[in-house]
């Protein structure tokens, strides 16, 4: 068997899923995330007993040892390595390993904050389902399309956010000190209210910050919409590029 | 009276609205579907007197035997009768009946939550509306338009979720246990907060969590607008097409 | 002067809002609109003392004064007049001032609860305001537009109301029966979720029902975007029209 | 060095941002805006020790000194000065320096409530931001293309709080006497509600009230959908008019 076959072979399995042989292998990772999602889900269940402990390491050791062994395979028949390694995807590819490496090397046990970091990071595995997804080349495609408006969205929202958290102490300060005691407490105000979540443990009361709420909220109502009207926007685009090209 | 000719009169009267009788008998399962909803609603209400139940149950009786003949007719008219039984609209059909039969039969005497969820069954009556709607068609048509988009929403959505619940988890495990004490808590608290519901009965209080709540917020708002967006460019689309064919 | 030119003088001023005295007019009324709106607002708030109530009560009498002037003259100027008495804009224009005249001839002193009532059918003098603006003919058609979407929305909301209800009571009976103690009681919790309000006075604790919430508003998110589609969808095929009839 | 020479050079660099000065003008005038938008945030944490405030103090005067500079250049090179001061970037730059110098004149020293509004005034300096933000000018043509709509928007909006304010002020203010107790309560719970963000301090709790609030919601979804539908149709009309031009 000659490398440079070899090579080839390699490379249609990891990025042709078309092939017979592709298939298998995405079908494969695609099940090693989900795995590795769900264990480190059920490692954060308070209480667990040894035993299951023990079980779920299992497990992350054999997800962590198929994602090595994609990497070493990505980056065997990758053209430009660098591009690879230092790519979205490869980072993401490293960041489902390295974790792991770092713990059994004894990095973490240094600090416990350092390990509690380094073993949450395991969680942006679940960005590796993105490569199995032809619909995510399409969202990339569109977010480049709406560049310009995501940056207006996210201009004119720092800007109501911050007039909104000042004009809020502002009212507020006196009547709810505790509640209100700096800007950055009416911050936290402001994202829960523009956001239309309302938690509800802060709160307006004096009529000047109610009535300063319904004025944010009039406009804001608009600034929030932005993002629909980007989407339903982009979506009709892309729709009639595709029945142009395709016509 | 031939049989065939009677078949062609049972399937003129079940499947044709334009006729006389067709009109009358989907008035007459209108209001029976409207009667036996809030019938089961009605049985809800706690502390009910035992002639209420009678009476409850004998027009659950009537109304069960409406749908019976009404399932016998469309099983009888059905070309393709396997196609009928195992179709949607069959199997609504068929869950309409069946609970109160499995009663009688005493089913679920055996166990008592097994009863519970075969009286539950009963709700998917309502269901049997969409039979009598138009527009029930164009939407099935609209999902089936925009499929792609309803998949890469539906997957953007778990990734979202998946890195909330195990980010707010991350921030705020340690001020409060109690209601962050796994990934799974923190779930229910990601789909409060990015549908924008907030309850309130969950919240972060760290500077972190609510950092990261605005940072997930910001992503959420556009993620959250995929289904407007797919809407209104679905709607936009199919007002071009009956425009064109109407010209 | 001849009744003949008297009357069509009044119409010019009732309804032609291009001539001095029509303008005129519709300012007058535009004010009163607003005075007798805020009236009914003051006269709210309890421990008013007696000089208030009273001054309350002569504003109350000057504008119903003049509402009645401006019936009179529409009724007037009317070619159909059973047409104007018992159209939308008629009908408006009757609430504006009977509740008064039944309230001086003490017809709500038979019963506290129709005093309430006469005295509460007030607050719709505020759509005498739709009146004065252009663009609600504008809305009037964009609806008819969308009669059809307008349905769907509403039976598809229906249904998901029901099955919500009934669902959430279904899972939360047993360890919340003073909160969900039947569909009824879910149907509120239903209207507060999937608008997305969240008020936060009830809310799912078990973990059934905390999916259940979850797929609901995976739905219901999209349902909830109809209206939005339908309103861009209006307004690009109103813009589109406008562009070619003005092109 | 001719002082008309002088003039032009002010004015490249004041207003061009293609040049090498104009660009770096700019970003001093951004890094000053950001500085001084902190500045104010941090003020308004309790507790500051005198030092922290006196850096603040110091900080906050040099910031006034570049915008007193800024405001003096744009004067200095502005065609028509009155059209500058009078201007909306005319008085933002004008609110940007003049708390500063009244509170040195001592203007505050008179009434601590004066005091504390001009102080507040100094939050405007973040809309100075807009002038450096080339998508504000789009901004700024979509408002005025959608014009029409947005007054549309207003005035249902304002009809619609009106009736929903009083409508639960009849149907709760026996039940819940403290928290509906005239319009005016009811006009918070109204906006609350009708922008779907739900605090949960305030919410129906009769039968009556409640259906009410469903119906309110059914229509106010529809119009808050609006601006939505508004950002979603210029954003088309938008692109459009760019690939026209563009092709």
């Amino acid at each position: 068997m000659k490398p440079t076959s070899f090579l080839a072979h390699v490379h249609t399995m990891v990025d042709n899923r078309e092939t017979r042989h592709g298939r298998a292998f995405e079908y494969v990772m695609f099940g090693m995330i989900t795995v590795s999602v769900v264990t480190f889900s059920l490692e954060t269940i308070p209480g667990l007993s040894k035993q299951a402990r023990s079980a779920l390491y299992v497990v992350e050791a054999v997800t962590v040892g198929f994602f090595t062994v994609e990497y070493g395979l990505r980056l065997y028949v990758a053209r430009k390595r660098l591009t690879y390694v230092f790519g979205f995807y490869g980072i993401i590819d490293m960041l489902a390993v390295l974790p792991f490496y770092l713990a059994v090397l004894g990095v973490g046990h240094i600090d416990a904050r350092v390990l509690r970091m380094v073993r949450f990071m395991r969680v942006f595995r679940v960005l590796k389902f993105l490569r199995y997804n032809q619909a995510a080349d399409r969202l990339h495609r569109a977010i480049l399309i709406s560049k310009e408006e995501i940056v207006l969205f996210v201009i004119l929202s720092m800007i109501l956010l911050y007039v909104s958290a000042s004009g809020i102490w502002y009212f507020e300060r006196e009547i709810q000190p505790e509640k209100f005691g700096s800007v950055f407490d009416g911050l936290w105000w402001a994202v829960a209210t523009l956001t239309t979540v309302g938690y509800g443990d802060v709160y307006p009361v004096t009529p000047g910050g109610r009535f300063f709420t319904f004025l944010l909220l009039m406009i804001g109502l608009g600034i929030i919409a932005i993002p629909s009207g980007i989407i339903a926007s982009a979506l009709s685009k892309a729709r009639l590029e595709q029945d142009e090209s395709g016509g």
